[in-house]
């Protein structure tokens, strides 16, 4: 069995809802000098190999359209 | 400035409700073989210095109840 993360980020020039709204936070509760906040998912599991994470993204845990993800096995 | 990732899991022993979704999703896409799903939230973002990012993960990023996090500077 391998542990693998899953990193599923809104891609560039997309808008992320998340991330501004955590900026707009930030100032009322007096943090200062944090930008380019940027909130996506991970997803770690355990698989027997790595040979359909690929395919797994694509169908069921990023949407391709408007996230990219990136796989790392530990 | 610097660049750093903090990473947002449920608890072990806290309900994981995407988690548990995603694995009862698996086999009807044919997936067989991955376990042990757990779906967490990473926030990326660019600050002067690492002083306050654990204040704001406990403040503004994560839940302390709930939520483990974890601070990577990159």
């Amino acid at each position: 069995m391998i542990n693998a993360r899953v990193l599923i980020r809104p891609k560039e020039g997309i808008l992320d809802a998340q991330g501004k709204a955590v900026e707009k936070a930030l100032p009322a509760l007096g943090f200062e000098g944090i930008e380019h906040v940027r909130v996506g998912r991970i997803v770690e599991l355990r698989a027997e190999n790595d040979e359909r994470l690929q395919e797994l993204c694509e169908k069921l845990l990023a949407n391709p359209l408007i996230e990219d993800y990136e796989i790392e096995i530990a």
